[in-house]
Order: structure tokens, then sequence, then C-alpha cells
């Protein structure tokens, strides 16, 4: 994993077989995120878990197959627990696309990702119990 | 709706049941936005609209099902009327994604949406009579 | 193509029938982008060539239909010689979405494109030999 910033923006480069999700909490110790956007994530994944909300709980479906990884975009809070938030889409050789809320996912070959660290805004995650989600909250 | 600014960065949570384009405008006004991009969207919508330009006019589309909002990319403009040009892609229950231009969308559980605030270039619309679409104009 | 700079960030709009690297090759020259981040491309494109990196080398298909360009997401390095990484996402007419590694695209009526221009980090690209794909490097 290599990594660097460019005033509030993280720029960086996760390598074959890392677990993505523990790359990204590497990335917010290393760079004292306490709260942040992801704007952008490309390369492949493999070994993933997609889910859908239907209204009570996830319908979660892992894929084992590498995909182009599309688009990446999602949120970062650290209040209490750590939370990444993380929507995507990814093309499967026949470029036919799936996605959903990502709940796991292994890098394949490579991913650049890009961070935007928020000094001024604190985001953080309150459970909705008539949901059961853990809503995005703003200050 | 809650919202917060970082620098030129708002970053909004919609509720469920919100229109989006209303809840939009309001970030717009609360936030003095003259002219702005949207860089990120996620979280899911239902009673959406989505549209395919077929060269001469708008094919469109309306979606009842709620639908994990897996991407949101694009701008807007104030200058004379106020233009939100959006894009994005969206998965059902099985992971399969469509997508094109929003027109019209209901939130359903919550959005986190990601807004860039321009200070120094203005964003405006001029129709161009061969297509009949409003253009962007960057100044 | 017209485009501007809000202090570190390039908002252009290109024309129908430009060649989308061309046109993001005039604009890495004009802004003296050394290197970039594409943050999102909105529009159409048509004549577009996606790929998928099978583990050895990349299967390339060509599309010539128009489709609406729903996610642009990649990065831009300059450093010996310019590589423009785009991943990207596209919708059919029956707003069926298809995607992948973007070699080449022709703007079809026009595309709205956000530019993140990076000045205290560089990127540039070093050939993995295991591979044989131009790995990113961040310094």
């Amino acid at each position: 994993m290599q990594s660097n910033e460019d005033k509030n923006l993280i720029v960086a480069k996760l390598d074959d077989g890392e677990n993505l999700f523990e790359s990204l909490e590497n990335i917010i110790e290393k760079h004292e995120i306490r709260s942040g956007l992801i704007l952008s994530g490309i390369g492949m994944l493999r070994n993933f878990v997609l889910g859908y909300y239907n209204g009570s709980e996830y319908q979660k479906k892992k894929f084992a197959d590498p995909c182009e990884l599309l688009s990446l975009q999602g949120s970062i809070s650290t209040e209490g627990e750590t939370v990444i938030h993380l929507h995507t889409s990814l093309a499967d050789e026949k470029q036919n696309v799936i996605g959903g809320h990502l709940f796991e996912a292994e890098v394949c070959s490579l991913n650049e990702i890009v961070i935007r660290k928020l000094d001024d805004v604190v985001l953080s995650r309150r459970l909705n119990p008539a949901t059961g989600l853990k809503e995005l909250q703003i200050s």
C-alpha cells in the first residue's frame, strides 16, 4: 500500500491480495482521518460481498470472480466505532455491471482510491431503531 | 435533511421520503451555491425516472421499486434558472445495475450527498437550438 | 471544448465528436497538470472501447451506439509518458449498464468532466513485469 496527501485529499494505491477494508483502516490511521469521504476507486476486486437493503435487513451475495471496479463512493466516520460506508459498481468480463452496498472485498491487481479528509465537518453514526440502520449524522 | 460545509465541500444527509431535487434546491439555497458539482451520492432511491437522449429527445422510464444508489455525478448552475444535471447508476435486489440521466427521485432510507461549491468558476446553461439541449457553459 | 479552474479543481465541457482522450490531453496541457484525478464525468459517449483485464491481458470490446455516461473515475500521470487511467459505467437506451476500463471514446452530445489537479503529490507509472501492468506510483 502506498498513499500520500495533497492538502486534504489522500491518494492511495492498494496492492493485489489486500483486504480493502483493512487497508482503508490503515489509511485512516496513517493520515489521522476523523471523518472523510471516498470520492473515487478504480482497479479490480475479487471475493467481494454486495448487499441490498430490503427495508428490514441486508440481503448479501458473494462474488468470487475478479471484476473491474468502476466506481466507489462513500463516507468514513470514526466517532465511537469506525464505519466505512461504501457503494460500488463493478463489471465482469462481458462488461455487464453489478453493484450494491459493499461489505467485503479483496483487491485484485491493484486499486486506486481517493479520499477527501474532513476537518470542519464531523461525521458520526446513530442507530435508527425503526430501521436498524446506523444513519449518518453531520455536525 | 442535515448538511454542513468543510471549506468548499458540502456533505448532506437526506431522509426517507424526501424529493431528491427539492432537497438539493434547499441545499443550494442554504449554502448559497451559485455553481457547483455533485461528486458523490449513495443510499437508496425509489420512484425515480431515468432518461436516455436519443439524439432528438429524452426517452424516460419510471422505476418504482427501491434501488441501491451506487453513484451520482453532475453539476449545478443557477444563472437564470436553477439546473441540476445528474447522472446515476443504481442496483436492484439481484445486484443488476440500471442507470441514465436522473429526472426525478424520492429518497429511500437515506442519501449521503457530496457537493463541491465553485467560487471562481461560473456554470450556466445555454440552449443549443440544433439539439434542444441546454448545454453547460463555463466561465 | 471549454474549461476553467477553481483553485485546484478543473471543470471542462467537451463537445460532440471530440476524441475524449485527445481532449483530456489538451486540458492537461492548458492547465499544466503534472498529476491529477478524474473525479466525475457525465454526458454521452459513442464508439468507445471497454476492457477487462483477465490476469494476463486486456480483453477489449468496441461499442458503437451512443450511451449515457454515468460515471468516470481515474487518474492522470505525466512523468515519462502521459497515462490517463479511466474506469467508466454507461447506460444504453434500455437503461442497462455496461462498463470497464476505458481505452477509447468519442464524445456524443457533450461531456462534463471534473479533474482535481495535484500539487503536492506526484503520480507516475512503473511497469510490473509480473503482470505487464503499468502500476500507479505515488510520491
